[in-house]
Protein backbone atom coordinates (compact mmCIF):
# COMPACT_ATOMS: atom_id res chain seq x y z
CA UNK A 1 0.00 0.00 0.00
CA UNK A 2 1.71 3.14 -0.78
CA UNK A 3 0.53 6.30 0.70
CA UNK A 4 -1.61 7.80 -2.04
CA UNK A 5 -4.18 4.31 -0.64
CA UNK A 6 -3.43 4.76 3.18
CA UNK A 7 -7.65 5.43 3.55
CA UNK A 8 -7.85 2.54 5.07
CA UNK A 9 -4.93 2.92 8.25
CA UNK A 10 -7.58 5.70 9.34
CA UNK A 11 -4.18 8.38 8.50
CA UNK A 12 -5.08 11.69 7.78
CA UNK A 13 -2.10 13.48 5.55
CA UNK A 14 -1.64 15.61 8.40
CA UNK A 15 -0.64 12.95 10.55
CA UNK A 16 1.09 11.63 7.94
CA UNK A 17 3.16 14.70 6.96
CA UNK A 18 4.43 14.71 10.50
CA UNK A 19 5.25 10.91 10.87
CA UNK A 20 7.23 11.71 7.34
CA UNK A 21 8.52 14.72 9.28
CA UNK A 22 10.13 12.28 12.45
CA UNK A 23 12.16 9.88 9.85
CA UNK A 24 15.76 11.15 9.21
CA UNK A 25 18.09 10.30 6.37
CA UNK A 26 21.57 9.54 7.70
CA UNK A 27 24.28 9.16 4.90
CA UNK A 28 26.78 5.85 5.53
CA UNK A 29 25.25 4.33 8.51
CA UNK A 30 25.76 1.76 9.21
CA UNK A 31 28.32 1.50 6.08
CA UNK A 32 29.69 3.82 3.47
CA UNK A 33 26.96 4.15 0.64
CA UNK A 34 23.70 3.08 2.94
CA UNK A 35 21.04 5.95 3.46
CA UNK A 36 19.39 4.68 7.06
CA UNK A 37 15.92 6.09 7.82
CA UNK A 38 16.54 7.17 11.44
CA UNK A 39 13.23 6.66 13.61
CA UNK A 40 14.25 8.62 16.96
CA UNK A 41 12.38 11.75 15.96
CA UNK A 42 9.83 10.31 15.44
CA UNK A 43 9.56 8.45 18.92
CA UNK A 44 10.24 11.96 20.40
CA UNK A 45 7.40 13.35 18.95
CA UNK A 46 4.20 12.27 20.97
CA UNK A 47 1.71 13.49 18.27
CA UNK A 48 3.36 11.86 15.49
CA UNK A 49 4.05 8.39 16.91
CA UNK A 50 0.72 7.91 18.80
CA UNK A 51 -0.62 8.13 14.68
CA UNK A 52 1.84 5.73 13.56
CA UNK A 53 0.87 3.13 16.83
CA UNK A 54 -2.91 4.04 16.14
CA UNK A 55 -2.15 3.44 12.26
CA UNK A 56 -1.03 -0.23 12.97
CA UNK A 57 -3.81 -0.79 16.11
CA UNK A 58 -6.58 0.14 13.73
CA UNK A 59 -4.65 -2.51 11.37
CA UNK A 60 -4.90 -5.12 13.71
CA UNK A 61 -8.36 -4.62 14.48
CA UNK A 62 -9.73 -4.19 11.14
CA UNK A 63 -7.27 -7.87 10.32
CA UNK A 64 -9.34 -9.31 13.05
CA UNK A 65 -5.17 -10.39 14.69
CA UNK A 66 -5.72 -11.65 18.16
CA UNK A 67 -1.81 -10.79 18.20
CA UNK A 68 0.78 -8.56 17.04
CA UNK A 69 4.38 -9.95 16.66
CA UNK A 70 6.97 -7.56 17.07
CA UNK A 71 10.72 -7.90 16.27
CA UNK A 72 13.68 -7.34 18.05
CA UNK A 73 14.73 -4.21 18.86
CA UNK A 74 12.75 -1.47 16.86
CA UNK A 75 9.61 -3.75 15.45
CA UNK A 76 9.63 -3.91 19.61
CA UNK A 77 8.96 -0.36 19.79
CA UNK A 78 5.75 -0.47 17.14
CA UNK A 79 4.40 -3.24 17.81
CA UNK A 80 4.37 -3.33 21.66
CA UNK A 81 2.08 -0.12 22.00
CA UNK A 82 0.13 -0.95 19.05
CA UNK A 83 -1.10 -4.32 20.83
CA UNK A 84 -1.85 -2.15 23.81
CA UNK A 85 -3.95 0.23 21.92
CA UNK A 86 -5.94 -2.58 19.83
CA UNK A 87 -6.17 -4.93 22.67
CA UNK A 88 -4.66 -7.67 21.40
CA UNK A 89 -1.71 -9.47 22.83
CA UNK A 90 2.40 -9.02 21.91
CA UNK A 91 4.55 -11.40 21.02
CA UNK A 92 8.43 -10.26 21.08
CA UNK A 93 10.55 -12.50 18.42
CA UNK A 94 14.06 -12.16 19.37
CA UNK A 95 17.48 -12.75 18.33
CA UNK A 96 19.23 -15.99 18.91
CA UNK A 97 19.33 -16.92 22.67
CA UNK A 98 17.30 -14.30 24.25
CA UNK A 99 14.22 -16.07 25.13
CA UNK A 100 14.03 -18.57 28.57
CA UNK A 101 12.18 -20.81 27.25
CA UNK A 102 11.90 -23.47 24.20
CA UNK A 103 11.70 -22.04 21.21
CA UNK A 104 10.62 -22.16 17.22
CA UNK A 105 13.62 -20.81 15.29
CA UNK A 106 13.82 -19.47 11.68
CA UNK A 107 17.38 -18.98 9.86
CA UNK A 108 17.23 -15.74 7.64
CA UNK A 109 20.17 -14.69 5.12
CA UNK A 110 22.49 -11.90 6.31
CA UNK A 111 24.69 -10.24 3.58
CA UNK A 112 27.35 -12.54 4.36
CA UNK A 113 26.15 -15.54 6.26
CA UNK A 114 23.08 -16.11 8.18
CA UNK A 115 21.24 -15.41 11.89
CA UNK A 116 18.67 -17.05 13.17
CA UNK A 117 15.19 -14.99 15.01
CA UNK A 118 13.03 -17.24 17.80
CA UNK A 119 9.81 -17.28 19.48
CA UNK A 120 8.47 -19.03 22.12
CA UNK A 121 6.45 -22.10 21.47
CA UNK A 122 3.64 -21.62 23.37
CA UNK A 123 3.59 -17.81 21.80
CA UNK A 124 0.46 -18.44 19.60
CA UNK A 125 -2.12 -20.70 19.99
CA UNK A 126 -3.06 -23.42 16.82
CA UNK A 127 -5.14 -20.72 14.81
CA UNK A 128 -4.87 -17.81 16.32
CA UNK A 129 -4.58 -14.94 13.74
CA UNK A 130 -1.07 -12.74 13.84
CA UNK A 131 -0.16 -9.27 12.88
CA UNK A 132 3.76 -8.66 12.05
CA UNK A 133 4.90 -5.21 12.70
CA UNK A 134 8.06 -4.09 12.30
CA UNK A 135 9.75 -0.47 11.19
CA UNK A 136 10.57 -1.21 7.57
CA UNK A 137 10.79 -3.51 4.81
CA UNK A 138 13.43 -3.67 2.79
CA UNK A 139 14.54 -7.41 1.28
CA UNK A 140 11.74 -9.21 3.68
CA UNK A 141 14.14 -11.54 5.06
CA UNK A 142 13.58 -11.14 8.53
CA UNK A 143 9.96 -10.60 7.78
CA UNK A 144 9.62 -13.95 6.33
CA UNK A 145 11.56 -15.49 8.60
CA UNK A 146 9.04 -14.47 11.44
CA UNK A 147 5.98 -15.82 8.90
CA UNK A 148 7.85 -19.12 9.01
CA UNK A 149 7.45 -18.85 13.06
CA UNK A 150 3.15 -17.83 13.19
CA UNK A 151 3.59 -21.30 10.75
CA UNK A 152 5.57 -23.39 12.62
CA UNK A 153 3.09 -22.47 15.59
CA UNK A 154 0.07 -22.98 13.40
CA UNK A 155 -1.08 -19.49 13.74
CA UNK A 156 -2.83 -17.70 10.86
CA UNK A 157 -0.92 -15.16 9.36
CA UNK A 158 -3.51 -12.09 9.18
CA UNK A 159 -1.43 -9.34 7.54
CA UNK A 160 2.33 -7.39 7.71
CA UNK A 161 2.46 -3.70 8.20
CA UNK A 162 5.16 -1.74 8.68
CA UNK A 163 6.24 2.03 9.42
CA UNK A 164 8.89 2.31 6.11
CA UNK A 165 9.19 0.00 2.67
CA UNK A 166 12.10 0.68 0.93
CA UNK A 167 10.20 -0.27 -2.23
CA UNK A 168 13.67 -0.54 -4.49
CA UNK A 169 14.86 -3.92 -2.20
CA UNK A 170 12.16 -5.77 -3.31
CA UNK A 171 10.34 -6.79 -0.08
CA UNK A 172 6.80 -6.55 -0.95
CA UNK A 173 7.52 -8.20 -4.14
CA UNK A 174 9.43 -11.30 -2.10
CA UNK A 175 6.72 -11.73 0.28
CA UNK A 176 3.40 -11.12 -1.99
CA UNK A 177 5.12 -14.43 -3.69
CA UNK A 178 5.75 -16.09 -0.87
CA UNK A 179 2.28 -15.53 1.27
CA UNK A 180 -0.03 -15.10 -1.67
CA UNK A 181 -3.19 -13.05 -0.22
CA UNK A 182 -1.92 -11.89 2.83
CA UNK A 183 -2.05 -7.87 3.08
CA UNK A 184 1.14 -6.09 3.12
CA UNK A 185 0.94 -2.72 4.12
CA UNK A 186 3.39 0.14 4.98
CA UNK A 187 2.42 3.54 5.84
CA UNK A 188 5.07 5.28 4.29
CA UNK A 189 7.42 4.44 1.14
CA UNK A 190 10.81 5.56 0.14
CA UNK B 1 7.93 0.93 46.65
CA UNK B 2 6.42 -2.48 47.74
CA UNK B 3 3.08 -4.23 46.79
CA UNK B 4 1.78 -2.67 49.47
CA UNK B 5 2.24 0.50 48.13
CA UNK B 6 1.01 0.74 44.65
CA UNK B 7 -1.87 2.92 45.72
CA UNK B 8 -0.05 5.94 43.89
CA UNK B 9 -0.05 3.52 40.73
CA UNK B 10 -3.59 3.54 40.39
CA UNK B 11 -3.71 -0.45 39.81
CA UNK B 12 -6.22 -2.10 41.10
CA UNK B 13 -5.30 -5.46 43.42
CA UNK B 14 -7.10 -7.81 40.74
CA UNK B 15 -4.57 -6.02 37.97
CA UNK B 16 -1.89 -6.21 40.13
CA UNK B 17 -2.69 -10.47 40.65
CA UNK B 18 -2.86 -10.89 37.04
CA UNK B 19 0.50 -9.05 35.74
CA UNK B 20 2.33 -11.35 38.45
CA UNK B 21 0.69 -14.02 37.05
CA UNK B 22 1.86 -13.17 33.64
CA UNK B 23 5.42 -13.69 34.72
CA UNK B 24 7.04 -17.08 34.95
CA UNK B 25 9.87 -18.71 36.96
CA UNK B 26 12.44 -20.11 34.07
CA UNK B 27 14.77 -21.64 36.67
CA UNK B 28 18.71 -21.63 35.69
CA UNK B 29 18.53 -19.31 33.09
CA UNK B 30 20.29 -17.50 31.33
CA UNK B 31 22.89 -20.27 33.56
CA UNK B 32 22.76 -22.60 36.14
CA UNK B 33 21.39 -21.36 39.53
CA UNK B 34 19.57 -18.41 38.05
CA UNK B 35 16.10 -18.06 38.51
CA UNK B 36 14.98 -16.18 35.62
CA UNK B 37 11.89 -13.97 35.50
CA UNK B 38 9.91 -14.58 31.85
CA UNK B 39 7.48 -11.50 31.03
CA UNK B 40 5.99 -13.32 28.26
CA UNK B 41 2.91 -14.61 29.33
CA UNK B 42 2.32 -10.68 30.81
CA UNK B 43 2.51 -9.56 27.19
CA UNK B 44 0.46 -12.00 25.52
CA UNK B 45 -2.32 -11.01 28.10
CA UNK B 46 -3.87 -7.69 26.51
CA UNK B 47 -5.48 -7.19 30.36
CA UNK B 48 -2.53 -7.48 31.98
CA UNK B 49 -0.35 -5.96 29.56
CA UNK B 50 -2.78 -2.70 29.49
CA UNK B 51 -2.83 -2.40 33.42
CA UNK B 52 1.45 -2.70 33.59
CA UNK B 53 1.33 0.07 30.92
CA UNK B 54 -1.55 2.25 32.18
CA UNK B 55 0.74 2.32 35.43
CA UNK B 56 3.78 3.46 34.07
CA UNK B 57 2.15 5.93 31.89
CA UNK B 58 0.17 7.05 35.04
CA UNK B 59 3.71 7.80 36.91
CA UNK B 60 4.76 9.55 34.25
CA UNK B 61 2.06 11.36 34.27
CA UNK B 62 1.94 12.13 38.14
CA UNK B 63 6.20 13.11 37.58
CA UNK B 64 5.52 15.74 35.18
CA UNK B 65 7.59 13.65 32.89
CA UNK B 66 8.22 14.94 29.53
CA UNK B 67 9.74 11.59 27.92
CA UNK B 68 10.19 8.28 28.73
CA UNK B 69 13.33 6.21 28.63
CA UNK B 70 13.54 2.94 27.61
CA UNK B 71 16.38 0.28 27.37
CA UNK B 72 16.89 -2.21 24.79
CA UNK B 73 15.87 -4.10 24.58
CA UNK B 74 12.99 -5.56 27.12
CA UNK B 75 12.56 -1.72 28.18
CA UNK B 76 11.26 -1.00 24.92
CA UNK B 77 8.27 -2.91 25.59
CA UNK B 78 7.62 -1.52 28.29
CA UNK B 79 8.45 1.85 27.79
CA UNK B 80 7.09 2.59 24.58
CA UNK B 81 3.21 1.71 24.88
CA UNK B 82 3.56 4.03 28.78
CA UNK B 83 5.36 6.88 26.38
CA UNK B 84 2.44 6.83 23.99
CA UNK B 85 -0.40 6.88 26.84
CA UNK B 86 1.22 9.08 28.38
CA UNK B 87 1.36 11.21 25.37
CA UNK B 88 5.20 11.89 26.19
CA UNK B 89 8.24 11.36 23.63
CA UNK B 90 10.25 8.06 23.76
CA UNK B 91 13.85 7.72 24.19
CA UNK B 92 15.42 4.47 23.20
CA UNK B 93 18.75 3.95 25.05
CA UNK B 94 20.58 1.05 23.00
CA UNK B 95 23.83 -1.23 23.58
CA UNK B 96 26.88 0.59 21.60
CA UNK B 97 26.42 0.68 17.90
CA UNK B 98 23.20 0.30 17.15
CA UNK B 99 21.80 4.60 16.88
CA UNK B 100 23.02 6.11 14.01
CA UNK B 101 23.70 9.45 14.89
CA UNK B 102 26.22 11.27 17.64
CA UNK B 103 25.51 9.61 20.68
CA UNK B 104 26.28 9.75 24.39
CA UNK B 105 27.86 7.15 25.38
CA UNK B 106 28.03 5.10 29.27
CA UNK B 107 29.71 2.26 30.23
CA UNK B 108 28.43 -0.01 33.02
CA UNK B 109 29.57 -2.76 34.97
CA UNK B 110 28.78 -6.39 33.57
CA UNK B 111 29.64 -9.80 35.90
CA UNK B 112 33.45 -9.57 33.93
CA UNK B 113 34.13 -6.48 32.18
CA UNK B 114 32.26 -3.75 30.76
CA UNK B 115 29.50 -2.81 28.28
CA UNK B 116 28.14 0.33 27.11
CA UNK B 117 24.95 1.84 26.32
CA UNK B 118 24.69 5.13 24.08
CA UNK B 119 21.51 7.61 23.34
CA UNK B 120 21.78 10.11 20.72
CA UNK B 121 22.86 13.66 21.62
CA UNK B 122 19.69 15.58 20.94
CA UNK B 123 17.38 13.15 22.37
CA UNK B 124 16.58 15.13 25.49
CA UNK B 125 16.38 18.92 25.12
CA UNK B 126 18.18 21.22 28.15
CA UNK B 127 15.59 21.21 31.13
CA UNK B 128 13.17 18.17 29.86
CA UNK B 129 12.21 15.83 32.73
CA UNK B 130 12.59 12.11 31.95
CA UNK B 131 11.71 8.94 33.32
CA UNK B 132 13.46 6.15 32.99
CA UNK B 133 11.49 2.58 32.32
CA UNK B 134 12.62 -0.89 32.66
CA UNK B 135 11.77 -4.67 33.41
CA UNK B 136 13.65 -5.54 35.90
CA UNK B 137 14.97 -3.32 38.79
CA UNK B 138 18.36 -6.04 39.82
CA UNK B 139 21.61 -4.61 40.67
CA UNK B 140 20.32 -0.83 39.20
CA UNK B 141 23.67 -1.34 36.86
CA UNK B 142 22.25 -0.74 33.56
CA UNK B 143 19.76 2.21 35.07
CA UNK B 144 22.39 4.06 37.19
CA UNK B 145 24.22 3.94 33.84
CA UNK B 146 20.72 5.82 31.94
CA UNK B 147 20.49 8.25 34.55
CA UNK B 148 24.25 8.93 33.76
CA UNK B 149 23.21 9.56 30.12
CA UNK B 150 20.62 11.98 31.01
CA UNK B 151 22.64 13.59 33.14
CA UNK B 152 25.10 14.34 30.26
CA UNK B 153 22.50 15.46 28.25
CA UNK B 154 21.32 18.11 30.45
CA UNK B 155 18.30 16.20 31.48
CA UNK B 156 16.56 16.38 34.50
CA UNK B 157 15.32 13.05 36.17
CA UNK B 158 12.26 12.83 37.23
CA UNK B 159 12.14 9.04 38.34
CA UNK B 160 12.83 5.63 37.41
CA UNK B 161 10.25 2.94 37.15
CA UNK B 162 10.31 -0.74 36.98
CA UNK B 163 7.75 -3.90 36.50
CA UNK B 164 9.99 -6.04 38.92
CA UNK B 165 12.09 -5.63 41.79
CA UNK B 166 14.86 -8.30 42.50
CA UNK B 167 15.21 -7.16 46.31
CA UNK B 168 17.99 -9.13 47.35
CA UNK B 169 20.42 -7.67 45.10
CA UNK B 170 20.35 -4.57 45.79
CA UNK B 171 19.50 -1.67 42.84
CA UNK B 172 17.19 0.39 45.29
CA UNK B 173 19.88 0.80 47.93
CA UNK B 174 22.73 1.62 44.95
CA UNK B 175 20.06 3.75 42.99
CA UNK B 176 18.88 6.27 46.28
CA UNK B 177 22.37 6.44 47.21
CA UNK B 178 23.53 8.13 43.77
CA UNK B 179 20.39 9.45 43.36
CA UNK B 180 18.94 11.23 46.64
CA UNK B 181 15.20 12.57 46.43
CA UNK B 182 14.97 10.84 43.09
CA UNK B 183 11.65 8.24 43.26
CA UNK B 184 12.29 4.46 42.38
CA UNK B 185 9.12 2.78 42.24
CA UNK B 186 8.29 -0.94 40.81
CA UNK B 187 5.08 -2.30 40.24
CA UNK B 188 6.14 -5.95 41.85
CA UNK B 189 8.92 -6.73 44.24
CA UNK B 190 10.40 -10.97 44.49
Amino acid sequence: MTETGTAAWGVTAQSLASIRAGIRDVPDYPEPGILFKDITPLLADPQAFRATVDAFAGMCTELGADKILGLEARGFIMGAPAAVLAGAGFIPVRKAGKLPRTTFSQAYQLEYGTAELEMHEDAIAPGERVLIVDDVLATGGTVEASTELVRKAGGELAGVAVLMELTALGGRRRLTSSLPGVPVSSLLTF
